[in-house]
């Protein structure tokens, strides 16, 4: 059900992308506009951050390993580079990718003084946190709620939030209510059809169908009073003919 | 002070404008994307406000009194209607106009089931309680925190948040520390040429003189590691010659 | 090759969208900033479009028959709506379907007096000319290059940019070359790919591989002297024992 | 006139925003998006290119030497440096200062092989043209219509559009007819307002009455279907009185 296209659209991208951002400003108080905010990985929750940082005024930094994401959010307008070339300049990083130590010794070894660290992606290791406790020669914990202060050999101090577990769960109040409804409606009626086709399906994996997805978005566009078109005959046989080819 | 233009730019249109999404969002926990925001008033707050608001995904909708301020914000590719055609299909409004009564009772009449209303602008007066509360056949205090919920004939729902006070005071921290900075330290260096120049002042009402502000966005700069370029004595003197007509 | 990510990335939505836009001031000089476009079809080409549009100051409106894509768009901030509400309000009308009379006669019957319809997506059966040619009393061709006036019933006038061929292509110079090199890079790494591996492909469409597009990506950011982060091995395997589920 | 808001806020942040960036893609056909595009001067015409520039996906980079105005780009999220700074790393240079030199020969000579530069701003002087032909080996007029090509020593190109004259009047039409007319409409009646007065003005430069500035914007939203609140008596009074301290 984590597949589904509006779990993808809408509670990682929506609702990621807001509550991390309110998780990081209850947390810290800062300012968001002017600030370098580095995105680490651009699937579709740091998409949805780096939206939302944006829309906060931030200049936001990419960071990515895979080419066509890396692309596509230089086409859009982003700064793309390496944690590395980031790691020296950016104000606050919020890492989304799923994987291990993407903010690691070395990215930790460069920052400057006053930078924020947080995690919204995948439990509490995308942060290298052994590494930056290793580094640090005093640790201060809760110097505002969710933030623990490490002081650099030189002074320079780095501000770790929620101790690199998701903040938008540590500090906020986790995804929306308005999101979570179409997550569980998707989850509901993704289960009913499966207990309904329980005799015609083999024990795999499926993917949400995408009766059930468009179905969901419906209900959602109707309670915001939207409506949208609906194919005409001649428009159906068009399609399909061409489709087909004839 | 209030008119310095870093007051103005700084403190009203960047601080109010995150402030009060963030007061919004710690009050309700509603997803701002894909909802009409409708921001009364254009000035640097409402501004800034509806930068913010469209940042996070909103359909804003902005109400004005002043022609050159409300076409400003159509050619910005904002929504531009006067409040009683807003106030139909509004999901969140917010008050930023430093008038009184902004959303009356003809306002309240016509809004949707489930419309959030609150102020950041001035007092408790833009939006007209009175109304609100006569217009009531029930009246629940704190559904959540700094939520009030009213009930009106045929059981339509209003959300007022912080009783109608500075939603940025009341549910969020007020203005962030950076940019509080900027605004005391304009204040301090204003004191200070006040002081300095005593003498040669009469009593009225000053600006703070531009020297001043400069130096404030200067220091601001420079802490956020950013440099700018001066004129040359080339680029002075062209550019003098040209004001002085020669 | 049509299906490339690279080429409905890069092509389709950057091209597209910077072409149309192009094309459309270059046929009318009219100032988009302000306006109410209406973008129908929320595939890639309509999502460059809507974008490009929303960037030059427009209020964009989106129609789709995909609730899936109209979510995401309302979601994002823009009015969804259907094409006979659209149809009323709308200044400028830019279709990008796929499909045929998505501008229909029952469309055409109510709107503006000057209002702009073109096509970007799909020969130009997008709008319905037969019946644009019907309900005119008065057709004028040429009134600017590439834009023909129809005078309706009642003295509306309805202009039609291009023929209702692809605006981008008519009226401007098609896809900028920047953007060509990595369709054409792609498809001539593809060729080169089925090539190499002829004797292991059974006749049918295949994708193009995704190493190919990535390598394509690649390229183009190198080009744009952006580098990227790869995996370490502690990532690799990271991933991987995640994935396998051990 | 110049200074009339509807001219500033119209004609030359609307007005000179989307034919600035329109100039650019008729005579150069490059795609903006992903491009560092350069914007010296960030007054209502700078503002204008910068926005109308990120908007078509360019990641934008803003020179001034007016503190607050470098204050107010970098926390709208744009990249504030020195033109030297700058100078290295642009993929298109526009300036918009009204001063002379702005691109100079130290920036010149650090510029990227494919650097386009032009001016949107005042005359031919902003660009240091005898420096650009001094340095140049080879010298090739309309390598595209509008387009010179420079190469310098070391085999570098840069391409000068419009022979550094105004880009949109050079390569695009000059300012969208609707703009133009709010100019001519607020100099017309600023006109005839000068008349009924000219018996109490003495002669020297006067602002356009706001008054007038009012009208011209009341009936370009008219034109644009767009009807906005007027004050309340009872809202008319709270402001005065507040004004008066009363």
């Amino acid at each position: 059900v984590n597949d589904a296209a509006t779990k993808h659209l809408f509670d990682n991208r929506y609702g990621t992308g807001q509550s991390t951002i309110d998780g990081v400003i209850r947390a810290t108080d800062m300012l968001i506009a002017g600030k370098r905010v580095v995105v680490a990985g651009s699937g579709w929750c740091g998409k949805g951050v780096a939206a939302r940082a944006r829309g906060m005024g931030a200049k936001v930094i990419v960071t990515e390993v895979d080419a066509v994401r890396a692309l596509e959010a230089a086409m859009d307008g982003l700064e793309v580079m390496t944690m590395k070339e980031a790691a020296k300049i950016g104000d606050l990083f919020i890492t989304l990718t799923g994987d291990m130590h993407v903010i690691a010794k070395e990215h930790l070894q460069v920052m400057k003084n006053g930078a924020v660290i947080c995690n919204s992606g995948h439990f509490d290791i995308e942060i290298d946190l052994k590494s930056l406790k290793k580094l640090a020669v005093k640790e201060e914990k809760n110097v505002r709620n969710f933030v623990d202060a490490y002081t650099l050999r030189g002074g320079r101090k780095i501000y770790l939030l929620g101790e690199g577990r998701l903040v938008n769960l540590a500090a906020a109040e986790g995804h929306p209510a308005s999101v979570m409804d179409m997550s569980f409606a998707t989850q509901a009626l993704a289960s009913e059809w499966a207990v309904k086709n329980q005799n015609t399906l083999t024990p795999k994996v499926y993917e949400v169908p995408s009766a059930v997805e468009n179905w969901v978005a419906k209900l959602k566009l109707a309670s915001m009073g939207i409506r949208i078109d609906s194919l005409t005959k001649d428009q159906e046989k068009y399609l399909s003919s061409w489709a087909h080819g004839t």
